[in-house]
This record gives C-alpha cells, structure tokens and sequence, in this order.
C-alpha cells in the first residue's frame, strides 16, 4: 500500500484540480440550481477514475448518482456521499466567491468543498491510488452520491428501498467527517433526526400603515409570541411530551464521550463567544451537544427589513424552525406535537406552512467491528488515537442505511472544525484531504482483512 | 371665488400633468434617493405656480423647500408638507412600477402621489386658480416643504427654532387629509408621537451549522423573547412606566369621536380581516385608534430567509420596533424605559441600535377658531358635513408648529381610505384632488374673514 500512498502525495495537484472542477459547479438543492448538470459531472469525473457510473433518475432534476467496481475479495463498501450544497447566502460575507473555488493559505475555499465534494474526491483518489499500482480494489466499492441531502434527502427512503439489492454491502462510510482541534481524526458513528418547519402568521392582506397597529393584528407580534411558546429561555422545550420519547445515553456511550478530548475553548474561541449556551462546559456541555434535542429558529422575517426606518405593519410573518431529534424521536410524531401545541396555546392562526425536512436519528454500535477498522486505519495514518464519537450532533439520512440495509455506518473525511460548514467561507485544509484520502486506502486495505460480521 | 373653482375644473389636466412630474421624482429619505433633485423639482415648480422659493440648506442632501407670496389681508397660512416618500418596497406587489406614475379607473398610482406629492400640488394649484382671476391671495401663504418627514424630520426641530420669524403666521394647514369611506372630508386635528428603534441581538461572530443549537447562544431566540417580554397577547405593554404619563382623552373630544360616523366595515372589508384586534368594535375601536399608544413590530429578521430550507443559525437577528405616543408621552422618555426593561428583564445583550425617529404627541383644541374656519369651507366645498378628528393615529413633526410656533394646525388633503400610504400601489382619486384643491381656495377665503383670534 506504501506506493498507493506516494501516489496520494504525488498526485496531489491533480486531485486538487479535479476537487475545484467540481466546485465550480454551483448545485443549490435548496433552490434548484445546477443539479443535473453537477450529477452528469460527478458521474464523468467517477468514470475518470476508474468507477462505472450511472445516473438513476427519481423523478426529478437530482438524479442519483451510482458508481461501481468490482474488488479482490467478497466484502463491499459503500460511500454515501451528495453532490448538493448549502445555499451561499449571504454572499456579501464571503472573502471569494462561493462557486469561484480559491486557494489561500493552504485552504480551499468554495461553497460545498467540506459538505461534501472534498470527500467524494478523496474517495475516487483513493481507488486511484490504489489502482495506479496495478492491483484491484481490496474490497468492492459501490457510490450513492445523492443531489438533496441539503433539503432532507426526500427522495432517498424510497430509492434505497427499491435498490436493496443494488445497495447489497457490508459496511457504510458516511459522507462526512475529519480531524478536530487536536488534529485527531474523528470517527462518528450516528447522526440526529430532523423535523424543519415554516411557520406563517398573517394579518391584513398587505402591508399597512403602522398607526393602524392599534386595531389591525400584527403577524409578526403573533408569530413571536408563538416562537415564545415554543422554548422558555432556559431552552426547556415547552411542546407537549416532546421529550416523552428521548432514550437516554448508554453508560457505554458516556464513557466515550468522557474519554474524548475537550476541544470547548478552541471552539469557543473560534466562534467569538463569552461562553456556551447555560453557561455548561466539559462533560455536560458534550453531553448535551451529542444528546440532547434541539428547537432553532433558523430564520425569521417580517415587515420591512431594509435601511432606516419603515413605519409599516407587516401583513405576513414567518420562521424557519429545525428540531434535531435523538433516539428514538421521529419527525412526524415532533410535527404532531407541535401542530397539537399552536392548537391548545390559541396559536390555531399560526400555519405550519411546509415541513422541509424529517429525518429520523440513527446510530452504530461503539462495538461493531467495522468501527475497529476505520479506528485502526486512522491510527495508521493518523498517528494519534482517533477520537470515537456516538453521534454527531447533526442530521442526515443514515437511518435508511443503518436500519433498512443494516449496515454498520461510520464517517471518515477531509474537514476540520473551521471548515464553516453551511457558513460563509466554508474551507478545507489541503493536508487534510491528502491524509482524508489515505484513510480511506487504509479503511479498505483493513476491511478486506478484518474477521467476517455479516 | 366661483372662477377660481371653474379653473380648477378647467386646468385639471395641466394640474394632473405636473403632478405626474412631482411623482416620477424618486425621493426615498430612508434610503437617501433622489433627495437633492426633488427639492429642486419642488422649488422650480412653485415658481411656476406663483411664489417666491427658495432652499435652505440644513447640512444634509436633504434641503428645505420654502415659498412665500404677499396677500391682500395682513393674515397668514403656512402649509406644511415634504416631498420625500416611504421606500417602494416590496416592489414586486405594485401593479405598476412605484415611479412611473399611472392613472387606471380614475386614480393616479404612483409612490408618495397620497404621502403627500398630490397635496403639495393641491395646494400650489389652489393659488395658481385664485391669481387667474386677476386679483390676489385673500392671505399670504408660506410653505415649508421638507424631505425628511419620512424618517421622523430629524432636521425640522432645529430648523423652526431658527426660522421663528420666517415662519410667523395665524395659522398651518397640515401635510394630509382627505375624505373617509362615506365621502365626508376628514379634518384632523392632531398627530401621536413617535418613537422608532431597531433592536439588535448578536450570538457567534458568524452563521453556524444549527447542529451547534444546543451550546451556542441564538439571536434569534434572545431577540424573540426580548420583544414579547415587551407586549403581551392582551396588547398590554410590559415596559414599566410605559402608561404613565397618558393623559385621557377630554369629555368634548370623546364627544366628536362618539359622532363621527362609523367606518370599521369598510375598513375591515379593505384590509381583509376577520375582525381587529382584541374583537373590539364601534365607538371601543374608534377611541382606540385615536387614543392608544402602541408598540409595534416594524420588521423582523435573522438568519436564512431565501426558498426552502437551510439549517442555519443565525449570528445576528434585528427589528424594528415602533411605539406610537399620546400626550403627554414623549418618545425620550419611553427609549429611557425601553433600555431599563431591557436590562431589567436580563436582555442586556439585547440592544437599541438606531434611533431612528423621535416625535412629540400634539393637537390643537376642537373650539379654536381656524378650525371652524377649515370646518365650514369643507362643509361648503364638500357639500356634506365634514368629520373632526381629534388627533390622527399616525406622526408627524406637528408639534415644533402647535408649541415652538403657537400655531392652530388642521389637515386638508387629497387622499381616500384605500390610498395606501406607505404600502404597494399608494394612489389618490383625481375626484379627490379636485375637491381638495378646492377646499384649500376656500380656506383661504375664510380665513380672511375669519374674527381675530392672534
């Protein structure tokens, strides 16, 4: 395998080209921006290097793309990975461009490049690597490579229920991941659910004059007053029995997230805080990140919002709300709930106007024994001991992979955690895709070897 | 005075004309557009309708706009008006573009045509029908035309203080005015006072991934809580002191609103509610309108806004927030209660960023004499009895004439109900203009008359 590696750190500039190409490509699945044409290019790239690819339509402009080759031995490996991106706004806070992808100080910078074509490159580089030295694939790889994972993988249930067989593997790496503060590699091992909502209020049936206010309602004082029922300000969800279904951590799990380094002030620093939210820290505070659900208002907007002063009582008002849920949460249980809460708390004028997102949580067991082979690969690589996490604190569509294929899924990427994820300026650290991309020669070397669990 | 009424008729078109001219101006004093041209438009067109103009600079881009002719009585009337506009916005909601003035079905669409370019012209063309009969104005005339109105005349205040003698009149005629949904001319004879600010909350130093809602601080939130520890649901302000210094309406002014004809229907109907706030109804509402401060979100908003979802959350979430005063509310003093509230209710972080408009609470008494004078004018003019108003729910810089200059100031205007001022598709019916200019010759014939009162 030493050569495949020289070949990584040899061809480094070829694999940084290929990474920009796809960035350049724009592929806001949010706003339906250039997603047919970032699949037919993630599937032209796939079959640069060495993968049969093909696009599976599902009935809208984001077709899936799935790649494949056959290895050396029986077992599979599956990468679940998506060509979309988060949408660039605001604009005006990036340094580059968002789709103009810029090179800085050792970084790449480009909407997308962490969440997540650096890992689909890195993992096309690493079959590369590996075929340049003239042996096959130590395992079969397959490629999901959706276009909607940004807006909740809508898709993607009844893809992956209709392709058991074509899906058919022994193990899943997730699409995303990288080292921490302390240059560990992070390994998780389960992600949040998610239900994301849109909450309307409205009033007259345009903007009116704001001396009308003392007869005419205001949307957006309901729609705050709502938003104000739905968490006090010790963050207590206050939705009926929202917590009823929430499974405690296992002493298992605890315990690995008490040996985890703390990265807090790293963190802390890196987002301008005074300190965290409740003033927690250590244990609780990673603690709560991993396990605890979540109500955030992710967007708001009313009336005029423009420079100076505009004396107008606004006739629409609405909130984009995501709850992130943990086992054993589901989304459409949290809908019900919060639908049923805006009911009894006299908010029935408060529409729950599209649900976005739902996704249901999921998680691998520490125990599995393909989390062993991504650990040792990343030893190996690394240098350090990587750090096992149960869950991530964010959400994604694992749970068609976990719980309708089976498979034991764990993350192994290219982003560290001033990567900016959904952020302006979103990066990654161009080392870090070189040792990302050696990870996963590691990761599949090992599966080959590792005892049989399926 | 019967052939200046005729060439009101008569010259409609030429009126209509350069009234058009006045409307395709774009002068946004929030954004700070068009400003410098439309004074100069102002002042040109004054000197063609008869008066002696000129700017008077007030260290801005902003300058006043004042006119002058000699009458036949030793009385004098100042008009007050500004020819700035609310900003256009949301444009997309205009049937016809806000500075492209269109007459459809006997109406002139056009943004500031009702707030208030349609009266300024009013006025100039009342004297242009009174000089075409050959004979003099029966009083001098002074305008004061500023461009600033708009973002609370920040510059007025100083500007009167100074101009004490330029200004010396018996009596002003105020900026608006016009008829309500039953036909019958309006005469207001006051304004609230107003206090206008933005709020701000700030979390981390740039847009994080909403995954991280469970330890980093959401503006959002604090600013959501913030403004409903402000008002609750009943309407009630919570701001300690907040209703301290309201002075109950006097027995004669609940007299003439108890009169005045009912328009709830029509209003209801227009703005295409199910009914007002609170459920209230018939002469509760009306005192309402009139009597009630009131604290009102302007606009609203944080993090992501844009098509579909985006789990983001926010670094930063503002609003505009509104409080309308009655005597004897002044607006220092509530900002001063405001920020205590804040600090006291533990939103210390959350704060008062701009100031952006800060007006007194005036009116004039229902028994002075020039409103009698206004009064039977419209009664002849109008042919139907007119309404007296106390005060008007909307602001305005009336009180530098009521208490700096000792001034009697009434309104009459040219707009109707649906005018929608400050709203898409503002307009005014050319009916309306005519009547109104009317009126204002008739005025002015009165006043002449009129037994002494300064």
């Amino acid at each position: 395998m030493e050569d495949a590696y020289a070949y990584v750190d040899d061809q480094s500039d070829r694999f940084l080209e290929d990474l920009i190409r796809l960035c350049r490509q724009p592929s806001i699945s949010a706003q339906k921006v250039g997603l047919t044409e970032m699949a037919a290019l993630t599937a032209t790239v796939m079959g640069e290097y060495g993968l049969q690819a093909r696009l599976l339509p599902n009935g809208n402009d984001a077709p899936l793309v799935y790649g494949f080759r056959e290895g050396r031995s029986t077992r599979t490996l599956l990468f679940y990975d998506h060509y979309d991106v988060q949408p660039p706004e605001p604009l005006e806070l990036w340094e580059s461009p968002p789709f103009e992808p810029t090179v800085r100080d050792g970084k790449l910078y480009a909407r997308g490049v962490a969440d997540n074509k650096a890992n689909i490159l890195s993992r096309l580089a690493a079959l590369k690597a590996i075929l340049s030295t003239g042996r096959e694939l130590p395992v079969s790889v397959k490629f999901v490579v959706e276009g909607e994972e940004e807006i909740g993988s809508p898709n993607l249930s009844q893809f992956v229920v209709d392709h058991r067989e074509l899906l058919r593997a022994d193990a899943c790496l997730w699409e995303s991941g990288g080292v921490n503060w302390l240059g560990q590699p992070n390994i998780t091992l389960g992600l949040k659910g998610i239900l994301y909502v849109e909450l309307e209020a409205r009033g007259a049936v345009r903007d009116v004059h704001s001396s009308l206010a003392t007869i005419v309602p205001n949307p957006a004082w309901r729609l705050v007053w709502a938003l104000s029922s739905l968490k006090d300000r010790d963050e207590n969800v206050l939705i009926s029995g929202f917590y009823d279904r929430v499974a405690p951590p296992s002493p298992r799990e605890l315990e690995v997230v008490r040996a985890a380094p703390s990265e807090e002030e790293e963190t802390r620093e890196n987002l301008g805080l005074p300190g965290f939210l409740l003033g927690l820290s250590g244990f609780e505070l990673k603690c709560r990140q991993l396990f605890a659900p979540t109500c955030t208002i992710c967007g708001i907007w009313s009336g005029y919002t423009g420079e100076g002063g505009k004396t107008v009582l606004p006739s629409v008002a609405r909130a984009k709300v995501d709850f992130r849920l943990v086992p054993h949460m589901t989304p459409e249980d949290i809908l019900e709930k919060l639908r049923r809460h805006l009911t009894e708390k006299g908010f029935s004028d408060v529409t729950v106007v599209a649900r976005e997102h739902g996704e249901y949580p999921a998680r691998t067991p520490l125990d599995h024994p393909f989390v062993a082979v991504v650990q040792a690969a990343a030893r190996q690589v690394y240098g350090v001991e990587p750090v096992i996490t149960p869950t991530m604190s964010g959400s994604g569509p694992m749970y068609h992979f976990t719980k309708v294929l089976g498979l034991p899924v764990a993350s192994a990427g290219t982003s560290y955690p001033d990567s900016r994820v959904h952020a302006p300026n979103e990066n990654i650290r161009l080392e870090d895709f070189i040792r990302g991309t050696k990870h996963i020669i590691a990761i599949m070397e090992r599966m080959k070897d590792a005892p049989p669990w399926s």
